[in-house]
C-alpha cells in the first residue's frame, strides 16, 4: 500500500569521531522515504529552498521515491542542521539550527499524498501533524515521530496528534518524559489506555540497545545489529521508522497482528543498521535489497535460544 | 558441577522512589549464590562481622547454600552500603559505604571451596580475585565481576585476574572504559585477544537494556524481561551472574557452546527480573523453580520472530 511521508529535507553537517562532513542531505522524511522505498512507493512532502541540488531529487526519484510534494521555496534555504557527535555516539550536540524554509511551512499535499494508505508523520510541529493527518482521513496504518522540544512547548497538540495515529514511534525517554513514567511498559501501556482514540502499537527507540514494542497485551524486544563500526547515528531513528512503517505497507491489508509487527521491527533494525556504517544516506543510497534480508535473518539468528524447559532446575 | 563464589556478604539501607529498607540481607556473593543455588550447590566465601544475624545463614542453608566459608570476625562489622536510586532507577547515589570486616579481608578456602569445578569471583579487590583463582587451579569454568573503581585504582591487577578466567561479566561502560573502545562488540573482542591466556566469553550487562554475550565467532543480545514495578535494582547484576554461572555450572561438563550460553543467558535474565521485583533479596528467598522456568519461556516468546525471506523487497 502505498506510503506517504511528511517531514523535514534537509542538509546536515556532521562531526563525529570517526570523520565529518560539511554539507550532505539529511532531514527524517529522506531518511524515512529511503528505507521505505525498499517495500513500498512513498510519497514525500517537504520544503526545499533554492539551494536543493538536483541530484539530490534524481536520487530519490531514482529509488523509486515521488517527490512532486517536494516544494521549492524561491528565495529560501534548505533546513539546515549542524551537529557533533561524542566519542561513543551516543551524545551529541546541535551546533547549528537553520530552519530555512521550514519556518512557516504549510504541507500541501496532492491528491496521489491524499490517497495514500499508510502514513508516516516524521517530526515537525505537532499542529502541522494534525492538518496533514485530517487530509488523509481514510489512512490504513498512521505513525508519528517527535521530540522532547514539541513534549515542552506544544504538549496539548502533540497529544491530540498522537490519539490521531495507530502507531507511536518514540525514544525510550521521550516516552518516559511523556507520560512522567519512568517505567518503559507502564508508559507505552498509559497512552494505549488514552484511547480511545489512541495508538494501539508503541515502539519505543533505544538507540545502540534496540528497540522495543509494546502493545496492550504483549512485548517485543529486539537488540540492534551489533556492528564493530559505526561511523554515524544520524538518521538511524527515521531509516529505522522506513523500514518498520514500510514492511508493514507492503504485507498489511486491513489489520496487523503480532508477527507482522515484530518482523517489521526486524526490518527497521536491518535498515537502520546499514544507516550508521556510514554518513547520512550514503550506505542506504547503494544498498541492495537482498542484503536488509539477510541482516534480518542474522538479526534472528543472533537473538533466537530455546526457551524448552529445564531437566535440573532445583527448588 | 559445584560452585564457589567469593565476594561481599552486606546489609543494605536502600531508598527507591517505592519505599526503602534500612537494613536487608545484601551483597554480591548473596545475590549470586541464592540464584545459583537453583542449579547446582554453591559455596560462599566471604566475612561477616559480629552483627550478622543467624537467621540469614540459616535461610541461606535452607536454599541448599554451603556457608561453612562464610567467616565470623570476632569484633567486626558486616559490610553495609546505603544508597538512594533516582525516579527511573537507572542512576543511583551513595550515602555510605562501611567496608568492616571486608577491610583486610583475606580469603580462606575449605577443601570444599577448593574442589569446586566452578567458580564466579565477585566484584572485590582484584589481587583477592587472583588469590582465590591459584586456589582453583582445575575449576573448568571460571568467571569475574568487577567494577569501575577497579579499573581506575587497581588495572594492572584486573587485567591479570581478567586473563585467568573464562568469562567475564561487566557492564557495558566498564567494558567500554577497560578498552578504551566505545563499540561494544569491539571491546568485547579486544579483550578476548588479549589471549591467551583471556577469557573466551564476554558478558555485557546492560541494566534494563537487558544484557549481550560477545565470544570471537558470535554475538547473542537478550532484553531485560519486561516489567511494570520495578522496586530495587539492587543486586540485579549478580543475581544475573547467579543464574548465568549456574545454568552452565549445572549443564556443561567440559565445554560451552553458543546453545548453552544463550539458555544460561536467559536464565540469569530471568533471575534478575524477580529480583528487582521487590527490596533485595525477598523475591528470590521465596522463588520456585518453576517461576524461573515459566520467564524464560516467555523471554524466549517475546524475543522470537521469523527471520524468512521476504517477497516482496524490492531494490
Amino acid at each position: 500500500m502505498p506510503i506517504t511521508v511528511v517531514g523535514s529535507i534537509a542538509y546536515d553537517a556532521v562531526r563525529t569521531p570517526f570523520g565529518e562532513r560539511e554539507r550532505m542531505l539529511g532531514g527524517a522524511a529522506v531518511h524515512f522515504a529511503l528505507a521505505a522505498s525498499f517495500f513500498e512507493e512513498v510519497s514525500v512532502v517537504g520544503p526545499v529552498g533554492d539551494d536543493f541540488e538536483e541530484q539530490h531529487l534524481a536520487m530519490l526519484s531514482d529509488r523509486g521515491v515521488l517527490v512532486h510534494d517536494v516544494e521549492r521555496i524561491a528565495g529560501g534555504e534548505t533546513f539546515f542542521w549542524k551537529g557533533e557527535y561524542g566519542w561513543d555516539l551516543n551524545s551529541r550536540e546541535t551546533l547549528d539550527t537553520r530552519l530555512g524554509v521550514f519556518e512557516g511551512f504549510q504541507p500541501k499535499l496532492s491528491e496521489r499524498s491524499r490517497e495514500s494508505d499508510v502514513l508516516f508523520l516524521a517530526n515537525i510541529q505537532p499542529s502541522l501533524q494534525l492538518q496533514v493527518r485530517e487530509q488523509l482521513p481514510h489512512a490504513r496504518f498512521t505513525a508519528l515521530d517527535s521530540m522532547n522540544l514539541w513534549i515542552d512547548v506544544a504538549r496539548e497538540d502533540l497529544v491530540r496528534a498522537i490519539e490521531g495515529v495507530d502507531c507511536l514511534i518514540l525514544n525510550d525517554a521521550e516516552l518516559r518524559q511523556l507520560t512522567a513514567k519512568p517505567n518503559l511498559v507502564s508508559a507505552a501501556r498509559e497512552i494505549i489506555s488514552w484511547g480511545p482514540p489512541a495508538p494501539s502499537v508503541i515502539v519505543a527507540k533505544q538507540g545502540e540497545y534496540g528497540a522495543a514494542l509494546v502493545t496492550k497485551d504483549s512485548f517485543f524486544a529486539l537488540p540492534a545489529y551489533p556492528l564493530e563500526t559505526v561511523i554515524d547515528p544520524t538518521g538511524a531513528g527515521d531509516t529505522f521508522a522506513g523500514g518498520f512503517v514500510g514492511y508493514i505497507a507492503a504485507h498489511t491489508e486491513d489489520d496487523w497482528g503480532d508477527e507482522l509487527l515484530r518482523r517489521a521491527m526486524a526490518h527497521g533494525t536491518a535498515l537502520a543498521s546499514f544507516n550508521v556504517e556510514e554518513f547520512g544516506t550514503e550506505r542506504i543510497e547503494r544498498l541492495a535489497g537482498e542484503e536488509i534480508s539477510a541482516r534480518v535473518r542474522e538479526l534472528s539468528e543472533i537473538t533466537s535460544f530455546s526457551g524448552a524447559p529445564l531437566a535440573r532446575l532445583q527448588g
